[in-house]
Protein backbone atom coordinates (compact mmCIF):
# COMPACT_ATOMS: atom_id res chain seq x y z
CA UNK A 1 0.00 0.00 0.00
CA UNK A 2 1.41 3.45 -1.05
CA UNK A 3 -1.49 5.39 0.67
CA UNK A 4 -3.60 5.07 3.55
CA UNK A 5 -7.03 6.92 3.87
CA UNK A 6 -8.46 7.53 7.31
CA UNK A 7 -12.15 7.89 7.81
CA UNK A 8 -12.33 10.17 11.12
CA UNK A 9 -15.31 9.81 13.47
CA UNK A 10 -14.99 6.33 15.12
CA UNK A 11 -11.52 5.27 13.48
CA UNK A 12 -8.84 8.39 14.28
CA UNK A 13 -11.27 10.00 17.26
CA UNK A 14 -14.88 10.09 18.68
CA UNK A 15 -16.16 12.69 19.88
CA UNK A 16 -12.91 15.29 20.30
CA UNK A 17 -10.51 12.24 21.68
CA UNK A 18 -8.51 10.21 20.11
CA UNK A 19 -8.62 6.87 19.59
CA UNK A 20 -6.23 4.98 21.69
CA UNK A 21 -3.11 4.02 19.26
CA UNK A 22 -4.66 6.38 16.74
CA UNK A 23 -1.56 9.14 17.05
CA UNK A 24 1.20 6.22 16.79
CA UNK A 25 -0.34 4.27 14.08
CA UNK A 26 -0.14 7.41 12.08
CA UNK A 27 2.84 8.66 12.76
CA UNK A 28 4.19 5.35 12.21
CA UNK A 29 2.90 4.51 8.45
CA UNK A 30 3.95 8.55 7.42
CA UNK A 31 7.49 7.61 9.28
CA UNK A 32 7.46 4.22 6.73
CA UNK A 33 6.53 6.96 3.96
CA UNK A 34 2.99 6.16 3.02
CA UNK A 35 0.71 9.20 1.89
CA UNK A 36 -1.75 9.49 4.71
CA UNK A 37 -5.25 11.50 4.33
CA UNK A 38 -7.97 12.24 6.69
CA UNK A 39 -11.24 12.23 5.27
CA UNK A 40 -14.91 12.70 7.04
CA UNK A 41 -18.50 13.56 5.92
CA UNK A 42 -18.85 16.29 8.67
CA UNK A 43 -19.56 19.56 7.42
CA UNK A 44 -20.05 21.66 10.88
CA UNK A 45 -16.10 22.65 11.01
CA UNK A 46 -12.90 23.68 9.02
CA UNK A 47 -9.99 21.65 7.41
CA UNK A 48 -7.92 24.32 9.72
CA UNK A 49 -9.70 23.55 12.97
CA UNK A 50 -9.38 19.92 12.80
CA UNK A 51 -5.97 19.75 11.30
CA UNK A 52 -5.50 22.82 14.67
CA UNK A 53 -7.14 19.77 16.89
CA UNK A 54 -4.77 16.83 15.76
CA UNK A 55 -1.83 18.72 15.48
CA UNK A 56 -1.93 20.27 19.15
CA UNK A 57 -2.83 15.81 19.46
CA UNK A 58 0.25 14.99 18.03
CA UNK A 59 -0.40 14.08 14.90
CA UNK A 60 1.20 15.71 12.19
CA UNK A 61 -1.90 16.64 9.29
CA UNK A 62 -1.43 19.38 7.48
CA UNK A 63 -5.19 21.35 6.34
CA UNK A 64 -4.82 19.49 2.90
CA UNK A 65 -4.29 16.34 4.59
CA UNK A 66 -7.91 16.33 5.56
CA UNK A 67 -10.94 16.07 3.29
CA UNK A 68 -14.11 17.28 5.00
CA UNK A 69 -17.38 17.77 3.28
CA UNK A 70 -17.78 20.97 4.16
CA UNK A 71 -14.63 21.71 1.98
CA UNK A 72 -16.01 19.32 -1.01
CA UNK A 73 -19.04 21.91 -0.72
CA UNK A 74 -16.99 24.83 -1.44
CA UNK A 75 -14.61 23.29 -3.72
CA UNK A 76 -17.54 22.36 -6.00
CA UNK A 77 -19.58 25.58 -5.94
CA UNK A 78 -16.43 27.22 -6.60
CA UNK A 79 -15.16 25.08 -9.39
CA UNK A 80 -18.60 25.04 -11.26
CA UNK A 81 -20.81 28.68 -10.36
CA UNK A 82 -18.23 30.70 -8.37
CA UNK A 83 -20.28 33.65 -9.11
CA UNK A 84 -23.76 32.26 -7.49
CA UNK A 85 -24.71 33.82 -4.36
CA UNK A 86 -24.93 30.86 -1.54
CA UNK A 87 -26.96 30.88 1.68
CA UNK A 88 -26.18 28.98 4.37
CA UNK A 89 -27.87 26.60 6.85
CA UNK A 90 -25.07 25.16 8.75
CA UNK A 91 -21.75 26.22 11.26
CA UNK A 92 -19.13 28.37 11.22
CA UNK A 93 -16.46 25.88 10.45
CA UNK A 94 -18.73 25.61 6.90
CA UNK A 95 -18.82 29.42 6.36
CA UNK A 96 -14.62 29.55 6.99
CA UNK A 97 -14.57 27.03 3.74
CA UNK A 98 -16.76 29.04 1.67
CA UNK A 99 -15.12 32.06 2.40
CA UNK A 100 -11.73 30.41 1.69
CA UNK A 101 -13.22 29.69 -1.57
CA UNK A 102 -14.31 33.30 -2.28
CA UNK A 103 -17.78 32.25 -2.35
CA UNK A 104 -20.28 34.79 -2.00
CA UNK A 105 -22.71 34.78 0.87
CA UNK A 106 -25.84 36.39 -0.06
CA UNK A 107 -27.32 39.34 1.85
CA UNK A 108 -31.09 37.42 2.04
CA UNK A 109 -31.82 34.20 1.36
CA UNK A 110 -34.02 35.34 -1.71
CA UNK A 111 -31.40 36.19 -3.28
CA UNK A 112 -29.25 32.98 -2.89
CA UNK A 113 -28.56 30.76 -5.67
CA UNK A 114 -27.75 27.83 -3.77
CA UNK A 115 -28.71 26.45 -0.39
CA UNK A 116 -25.93 24.69 1.30
CA UNK A 117 -26.86 22.17 4.36
CA UNK A 118 -25.07 20.83 7.00
CA UNK A 119 -25.45 19.58 10.32
CA UNK A 120 -26.26 22.60 12.69
CA UNK A 121 -26.78 21.59 16.22
CA UNK A 122 -27.86 24.97 17.05
CA UNK A 123 -30.15 25.46 14.38
CA UNK A 124 -34.01 27.67 15.32
CA UNK A 125 -37.00 28.05 13.79
CA UNK A 126 -35.80 31.19 12.21
CA UNK A 127 -33.04 29.22 10.39
CA UNK A 128 -34.83 26.50 9.02
CA UNK A 129 -37.40 29.41 7.66
CA UNK A 130 -34.35 31.26 5.86
CA UNK A 131 -33.59 28.22 4.27
CA UNK A 132 -37.02 27.40 3.12
CA UNK A 133 -37.15 30.53 1.94
CA UNK A 134 -34.24 30.22 -0.07
CA UNK A 135 -35.43 27.23 -1.89
CA UNK A 136 -39.05 28.65 -2.42
CA UNK A 137 -37.02 31.60 -3.93
CA UNK A 138 -35.40 29.77 -6.61
CA UNK A 139 -32.17 28.43 -4.82
CA UNK A 140 -30.73 24.78 -5.70
CA UNK A 141 -29.58 22.83 -2.74
CA UNK A 142 -26.42 20.85 -1.61
CA UNK A 143 -25.85 18.93 1.13
CA UNK A 144 -22.86 18.04 2.99
CA UNK A 145 -24.30 14.65 3.81
CA UNK A 146 -27.14 12.92 4.06
CA UNK A 147 -26.24 10.64 7.30
CA UNK A 148 -29.27 10.38 9.14
CA UNK A 149 -27.82 9.96 12.56
CA UNK A 150 -24.45 10.67 14.50
CA UNK A 151 -23.24 8.89 17.56
CA UNK A 152 -23.77 11.65 20.52
CA UNK A 153 -22.42 12.17 24.01
CA UNK A 154 -25.72 10.42 24.88
CA UNK A 155 -26.21 7.97 22.45
CA UNK A 156 -27.70 8.64 18.73
CA UNK A 157 -28.22 11.95 17.44
CA UNK A 158 -30.50 14.09 14.75
CA UNK A 159 -28.02 14.60 12.01
CA UNK A 160 -27.76 16.68 8.40
CA UNK A 161 -30.23 14.35 7.11
CA UNK A 162 -32.87 15.31 9.55
CA UNK A 163 -32.28 19.27 8.25
CA UNK A 164 -32.37 17.82 4.72
CA UNK A 165 -36.09 16.27 5.50
CA UNK A 166 -37.41 19.53 7.41
CA UNK A 167 -36.55 21.88 3.57
CA UNK A 168 -37.00 18.98 1.20
CA UNK A 169 -41.17 18.27 2.67
CA UNK A 170 -42.00 21.82 3.30
CA UNK A 171 -40.25 22.92 -0.24
CA UNK A 172 -41.24 20.24 -2.19
CA UNK A 173 -37.62 20.28 -4.00
CA UNK A 174 -35.10 18.12 -3.80
CA UNK A 175 -31.63 18.05 -2.94
CA UNK A 176 -29.80 18.72 -6.17
CA UNK A 177 -26.41 17.29 -5.02
CA UNK A 178 -24.63 15.60 -1.86
CA UNK A 179 -20.77 15.90 -1.50
CA UNK A 180 -19.81 13.87 1.31
CA UNK A 181 -18.99 10.11 1.59
CA UNK A 182 -19.89 7.43 -0.51
CA UNK A 183 -20.14 10.06 -3.21
CA UNK A 184 -17.48 10.66 -6.41
CA UNK A 185 -16.92 13.71 -5.07
CA UNK A 186 -15.40 12.75 -1.94
CA UNK A 187 -13.96 9.55 -3.50
CA UNK A 188 -11.74 12.31 -6.40
CA UNK A 189 -10.51 14.51 -4.41
CA UNK A 190 -9.12 12.31 -1.40
CA UNK A 191 -7.79 10.35 -4.22
CA UNK A 192 -5.85 13.75 -5.82
CA UNK A 193 -4.83 14.30 -2.23
CA UNK A 194 -3.16 10.70 -1.56
CA UNK A 195 -1.82 10.77 -5.34
CA UNK A 196 -1.71 7.20 -5.35
CA UNK A 197 -3.55 4.34 -7.44
CA UNK A 198 -6.53 2.68 -6.01
CA UNK A 199 -5.62 -0.53 -5.97
CA UNK A 200 -2.23 0.90 -4.16
CA UNK A 201 -4.66 2.26 -1.53
CA UNK A 202 -6.16 1.03 1.59
CA UNK A 203 -9.60 3.09 2.92
CA UNK A 204 -9.75 2.35 6.92
CA UNK A 205 -13.52 3.50 8.32
CA UNK A 206 -16.05 1.90 10.97
CA UNK A 207 -18.82 2.54 8.51
CA UNK A 208 -19.72 -0.14 6.57
CA UNK A 209 -22.11 1.86 4.04
CA UNK A 210 -19.87 5.04 4.04
CA UNK A 211 -16.42 4.08 4.22
CA UNK A 212 -15.95 0.64 3.11
CA UNK A 213 -19.27 0.87 0.59
CA UNK A 214 -17.35 3.53 -1.03
CA UNK A 215 -13.80 1.86 -1.30
CA UNK A 216 -15.54 -1.41 -2.61
CA UNK A 217 -17.26 1.04 -4.86
CA UNK A 218 -13.59 2.17 -6.86
CA UNK A 219 -11.63 -0.59 -6.27
CA UNK A 220 -9.87 0.29 -3.58
CA UNK A 221 -8.92 -2.02 -0.24
CA UNK A 222 -10.96 -2.03 2.33
CA UNK A 223 -10.17 -2.72 6.03
CA UNK A 224 -13.33 -1.55 8.57
CA UNK A 225 -12.38 -1.03 12.14
CA UNK A 226 -14.86 -1.68 15.06
CA UNK A 227 -14.15 1.15 16.94
CA UNK A 228 -17.02 3.36 15.79
CA UNK A 229 -20.63 2.60 14.71
CA UNK A 230 -20.08 -1.27 13.57
CA UNK A 231 -19.86 -4.16 15.31
CA UNK A 232 -18.21 -7.88 14.36
CA UNK A 233 -21.85 -9.06 13.81
CA UNK A 234 -23.05 -6.78 11.89
CA UNK A 235 -20.31 -6.90 9.42
CA UNK A 236 -20.35 -10.70 9.23
CA UNK A 237 -24.03 -10.91 8.34
CA UNK A 238 -23.87 -7.67 5.97
CA UNK A 239 -23.54 -8.15 2.02
CA UNK A 240 -20.50 -5.39 2.17
CA UNK A 241 -17.27 -6.98 2.62
CA UNK A 242 -14.08 -5.38 3.87
CA UNK A 243 -11.08 -6.64 3.14
CA UNK A 244 -9.73 -6.76 6.75
CA UNK A 245 -11.81 -6.47 9.99
CA UNK A 246 -9.60 -5.11 12.98
CA UNK A 247 -10.67 -4.46 16.37
CA UNK A 248 -9.24 -0.73 16.13
CA UNK A 249 -6.90 1.38 14.05
CA UNK A 250 -4.15 0.40 16.71
CA UNK A 251 -4.29 -3.19 15.01
CA UNK A 252 -3.24 -2.06 11.68
CA UNK A 253 -0.45 -3.84 10.12
CA UNK A 254 1.95 -1.09 8.40
CA UNK A 255 2.25 -2.78 4.62
CA UNK B 1 -78.17 25.15 5.24
CA UNK B 2 -78.67 24.10 8.56
CA UNK B 3 -74.94 24.43 9.31
CA UNK B 4 -72.24 26.29 8.47
CA UNK B 5 -68.70 25.21 8.72
CA UNK B 6 -65.95 27.86 8.86
CA UNK B 7 -62.63 27.46 8.54
CA UNK B 8 -60.59 29.99 10.04
CA UNK B 9 -57.02 31.26 8.65
CA UNK B 10 -57.56 33.23 5.32
CA UNK B 11 -61.51 32.87 5.72
CA UNK B 12 -62.53 34.54 9.39
CA UNK B 13 -58.93 35.49 10.34
CA UNK B 14 -55.33 36.24 9.03
CA UNK B 15 -52.54 36.16 11.21
CA UNK B 16 -54.65 37.57 14.43
CA UNK B 17 -56.57 40.14 12.29
CA UNK B 18 -60.08 39.15 11.66
CA UNK B 19 -61.50 39.49 8.19
CA UNK B 20 -63.50 42.67 7.56
CA UNK B 21 -67.25 41.44 7.63
CA UNK B 22 -66.32 38.25 9.28
CA UNK B 23 -67.75 38.95 12.97
CA UNK B 24 -71.52 40.14 11.35
CA UNK B 25 -71.56 37.39 9.11
CA UNK B 26 -71.39 34.97 11.46
CA UNK B 27 -73.75 36.86 14.04
CA UNK B 28 -76.13 37.14 11.21
CA UNK B 29 -76.13 33.44 10.86
CA UNK B 30 -76.33 32.78 14.53
CA UNK B 31 -79.29 35.08 14.60
CA UNK B 32 -80.98 33.25 11.81
CA UNK B 33 -80.70 30.15 13.66
CA UNK B 34 -78.03 28.10 11.87
CA UNK B 35 -75.39 26.52 13.89
CA UNK B 36 -71.90 27.83 13.27
CA UNK B 37 -68.80 26.12 14.02
CA UNK B 38 -65.17 26.71 12.85
CA UNK B 39 -62.42 24.39 12.09
CA UNK B 40 -58.76 24.57 11.58
CA UNK B 41 -55.77 22.68 10.90
CA UNK B 42 -53.89 25.24 13.94
CA UNK B 43 -52.39 22.43 16.03
CA UNK B 44 -50.09 26.07 18.07
CA UNK B 45 -53.12 26.93 20.08
CA UNK B 46 -55.90 25.26 22.21
CA UNK B 47 -59.90 25.99 21.97
CA UNK B 48 -59.81 28.08 25.02
CA UNK B 49 -57.23 30.30 23.67
CA UNK B 50 -59.19 30.65 20.09
CA UNK B 51 -62.52 31.13 21.50
CA UNK B 52 -61.34 34.02 24.17
CA UNK B 53 -59.81 35.97 21.26
CA UNK B 54 -62.88 35.78 19.06
CA UNK B 55 -65.28 36.57 21.76
CA UNK B 56 -62.83 39.69 22.45
CA UNK B 57 -63.63 40.42 18.80
CA UNK B 58 -67.27 40.36 18.70
CA UNK B 59 -67.59 36.37 17.57
CA UNK B 60 -69.75 34.36 19.97
CA UNK B 61 -67.94 30.96 19.93
CA UNK B 62 -67.84 28.79 22.89
CA UNK B 63 -64.44 26.55 23.33
CA UNK B 64 -66.90 23.95 21.53
CA UNK B 65 -67.91 25.72 18.66
CA UNK B 66 -63.97 25.70 17.68
CA UNK B 67 -62.16 22.24 16.19
CA UNK B 68 -58.65 22.54 16.44
CA UNK B 69 -56.16 19.76 15.13
CA UNK B 70 -54.81 20.56 18.72
CA UNK B 71 -57.87 19.44 20.20
CA UNK B 72 -57.65 16.43 17.71
CA UNK B 73 -54.85 14.86 18.55
CA UNK B 74 -55.66 15.25 22.51
CA UNK B 75 -59.02 13.48 21.53
CA UNK B 76 -57.64 10.66 19.44
CA UNK B 77 -54.95 9.85 21.98
CA UNK B 78 -58.02 10.18 24.84
CA UNK B 79 -60.46 8.41 23.06
CA UNK B 80 -57.91 4.80 22.00
CA UNK B 81 -54.42 5.66 24.02
CA UNK B 82 -55.43 7.09 27.30
CA UNK B 83 -52.99 5.84 29.22
CA UNK B 84 -49.52 5.92 27.25
CA UNK B 85 -47.74 8.36 27.93
CA UNK B 86 -46.57 10.84 25.07
CA UNK B 87 -43.77 13.23 24.39
CA UNK B 88 -44.47 16.51 22.63
CA UNK B 89 -42.76 18.61 19.83
CA UNK B 90 -45.31 21.51 19.30
CA UNK B 91 -46.25 25.12 21.27
CA UNK B 92 -48.31 25.67 24.96
CA UNK B 93 -51.81 25.42 23.34
CA UNK B 94 -51.21 22.03 22.01
CA UNK B 95 -50.16 20.82 25.99
CA UNK B 96 -53.29 22.68 26.96
CA UNK B 97 -55.43 20.43 24.94
CA UNK B 98 -53.46 17.46 26.24
CA UNK B 99 -53.44 18.23 29.50
CA UNK B 100 -57.05 18.61 29.32
CA UNK B 101 -57.97 15.41 27.81
CA UNK B 102 -55.69 13.70 30.98
CA UNK B 103 -52.69 12.14 28.87
CA UNK B 104 -49.69 12.04 30.66
CA UNK B 105 -46.72 13.82 29.09
CA UNK B 106 -43.68 11.07 28.97
CA UNK B 107 -40.13 12.58 32.01
CA UNK B 108 -38.14 11.72 28.66
CA UNK B 109 -38.44 11.30 25.33
CA UNK B 110 -37.13 7.21 25.82
CA UNK B 111 -40.18 7.16 27.65
CA UNK B 112 -42.66 7.92 25.30
CA UNK B 113 -45.46 5.65 23.46
CA UNK B 114 -46.92 8.62 21.12
CA UNK B 115 -44.93 11.44 19.32
CA UNK B 116 -46.99 14.45 18.24
CA UNK B 117 -45.68 16.65 16.14
CA UNK B 118 -47.49 20.32 15.42
CA UNK B 119 -46.10 23.95 14.18
CA UNK B 120 -43.64 25.23 16.73
CA UNK B 121 -41.91 28.33 15.56
CA UNK B 122 -39.70 28.72 18.70
CA UNK B 123 -38.22 24.83 18.08
CA UNK B 124 -34.42 24.30 18.95
CA UNK B 125 -32.49 21.62 17.43
CA UNK B 126 -32.49 20.13 20.69
CA UNK B 127 -36.28 20.32 20.91
CA UNK B 128 -36.18 18.10 16.77
CA UNK B 129 -33.38 16.21 18.94
CA UNK B 130 -35.55 15.15 22.02
CA UNK B 131 -38.44 13.81 19.43
CA UNK B 132 -36.17 11.83 17.43
CA UNK B 133 -35.32 10.41 20.68
CA UNK B 134 -38.55 9.52 21.33
CA UNK B 135 -39.03 8.16 17.77
CA UNK B 136 -36.11 5.89 17.37
CA UNK B 137 -36.65 4.32 21.04
CA UNK B 138 -40.24 3.24 19.83
CA UNK B 139 -43.07 6.31 19.54
CA UNK B 140 -45.16 6.27 17.25
CA UNK B 141 -46.16 9.67 15.10
CA UNK B 142 -49.05 11.95 15.28
CA UNK B 143 -48.98 14.95 13.23
CA UNK B 144 -51.73 17.54 14.07
CA UNK B 145 -51.55 18.60 10.27
CA UNK B 146 -49.22 18.33 7.92
CA UNK B 147 -49.76 21.61 5.62
CA UNK B 148 -45.97 22.08 4.08
CA UNK B 149 -46.46 26.02 4.24
CA UNK B 150 -48.23 29.02 6.06
CA UNK B 151 -48.70 32.44 4.99
CA UNK B 152 -46.79 34.58 7.16
CA UNK B 153 -46.00 37.79 7.85
CA UNK B 154 -43.20 38.52 5.41
CA UNK B 155 -44.47 35.78 2.97
CA UNK B 156 -44.79 31.73 3.04
CA UNK B 157 -43.15 30.26 5.99
CA UNK B 158 -42.34 26.72 7.18
CA UNK B 159 -45.14 24.70 8.80
CA UNK B 160 -45.43 21.78 10.48
CA UNK B 161 -44.27 19.35 7.15
CA UNK B 162 -41.25 20.70 7.92
CA UNK B 163 -40.91 19.10 10.91
CA UNK B 164 -42.43 16.63 10.10
CA UNK B 165 -39.88 16.02 7.37
CA UNK B 166 -37.09 16.41 9.68
CA UNK B 167 -38.16 13.42 12.20
CA UNK B 168 -38.98 10.94 9.37
CA UNK B 169 -35.86 11.90 7.48
CA UNK B 170 -33.80 11.13 10.97
CA UNK B 171 -35.49 8.12 12.21
CA UNK B 172 -36.62 6.58 8.97
CA UNK B 173 -40.21 6.42 10.22
CA UNK B 174 -43.07 7.71 9.03
CA UNK B 175 -46.24 9.65 10.22
CA UNK B 176 -48.66 6.87 11.48
CA UNK B 177 -52.18 9.41 11.54
CA UNK B 178 -52.53 12.97 10.93
CA UNK B 179 -56.08 14.35 12.27
CA UNK B 180 -56.23 17.77 10.27
CA UNK B 181 -58.23 18.50 7.46
CA UNK B 182 -59.11 16.77 5.34
CA UNK B 183 -59.15 13.84 7.55
CA UNK B 184 -62.20 11.65 8.26
CA UNK B 185 -61.02 12.43 12.13
CA UNK B 186 -61.84 16.38 11.37
CA UNK B 187 -65.20 15.67 9.43
CA UNK B 188 -66.76 13.35 12.02
CA UNK B 189 -65.54 15.92 14.96
CA UNK B 190 -66.63 19.04 13.39
CA UNK B 191 -70.10 17.27 11.92
CA UNK B 192 -70.39 15.70 15.40
CA UNK B 193 -70.14 19.47 16.79
CA UNK B 194 -72.41 21.10 14.01
CA UNK B 195 -75.47 18.33 14.70
CA UNK B 196 -76.41 18.45 10.50
CA UNK B 197 -76.55 16.65 7.61
CA UNK B 198 -74.22 16.53 5.32
CA UNK B 199 -76.33 17.76 2.53
CA UNK B 200 -77.18 20.24 5.11
CA UNK B 201 -74.24 21.42 5.59
CA UNK B 202 -71.80 24.01 3.75
CA UNK B 203 -68.12 24.56 4.38
CA UNK B 204 -66.29 27.54 4.10
CA UNK B 205 -62.64 27.98 3.25
CA UNK B 206 -59.84 29.63 1.68
CA UNK B 207 -58.11 26.48 0.32
CA UNK B 208 -59.47 23.76 -2.37
CA UNK B 209 -56.89 20.68 -1.24
CA UNK B 210 -57.51 20.99 2.69
CA UNK B 211 -60.92 22.87 2.71
CA UNK B 212 -63.31 22.67 -0.46
CA UNK B 213 -61.23 18.86 -0.52
CA UNK B 214 -62.61 17.62 2.45
CA UNK B 215 -66.03 18.91 2.28
CA UNK B 216 -66.40 17.38 -1.24
CA UNK B 217 -64.77 13.70 0.29
CA UNK B 218 -67.79 13.82 2.32
CA UNK B 219 -70.89 15.13 0.43
CA UNK B 220 -70.92 18.65 1.96
CA UNK B 221 -71.72 21.86 -0.05
CA UNK B 222 -68.46 23.79 -0.58
CA UNK B 223 -68.00 27.88 -0.58
CA UNK B 224 -64.45 28.97 -1.42
CA UNK B 225 -63.38 32.98 -0.04
CA UNK B 226 -60.58 34.41 -2.18
CA UNK B 227 -59.05 36.21 1.19
CA UNK B 228 -56.64 33.55 1.74
CA UNK B 229 -54.47 31.12 -0.30
CA UNK B 230 -56.56 30.49 -3.36
CA UNK B 231 -56.92 33.56 -6.32
CA UNK B 232 -59.69 32.91 -8.55
CA UNK B 233 -57.19 32.25 -11.43
CA UNK B 234 -55.86 28.88 -9.19
CA UNK B 235 -59.58 27.99 -8.57
CA UNK B 236 -60.90 28.31 -12.07
CA UNK B 237 -58.15 25.70 -13.68
CA UNK B 238 -58.19 23.41 -10.77
CA UNK B 239 -59.93 20.02 -10.75
CA UNK B 240 -61.41 20.67 -7.06
CA UNK B 241 -64.50 22.81 -7.80
CA UNK B 242 -66.31 24.26 -4.75
CA UNK B 243 -70.10 24.89 -5.71
CA UNK B 244 -69.94 28.74 -4.83
CA UNK B 245 -66.82 31.29 -4.96
CA UNK B 246 -67.28 34.03 -2.92
CA UNK B 247 -64.50 37.15 -2.84
CA UNK B 248 -64.81 36.80 1.04
CA UNK B 249 -66.86 35.79 4.18
CA UNK B 250 -68.54 38.70 4.11
CA UNK B 251 -70.59 38.09 0.61
CA UNK B 252 -71.69 34.77 1.95
CA UNK B 253 -75.63 34.35 0.99
CA UNK B 254 -77.48 33.22 4.30
CA UNK B 255 -79.28 30.50 2.85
Amino acid sequence: MDSILFDLDGTVWKDFTLIDGAAETIHALQEAGKRVVGLSNRGTHSRRQIAAYFQEHGIQWEKEDIILSSFLAADYLQTHYPKLPVWVLGEEGLREELAEADLTLAAKPEEADWLVISLHTGVTYHDLNQAFRAVIHGARILATNQDPVFPGKDGLQLDVGGLIGAIEASTGKKTDIIVGKPSHFMYQKVMQQAGSEPEKTLIVGDSLTSDIAMGAMFGLKTALVLTGNTTREQAEISSIKPDLILPSIKELPFT
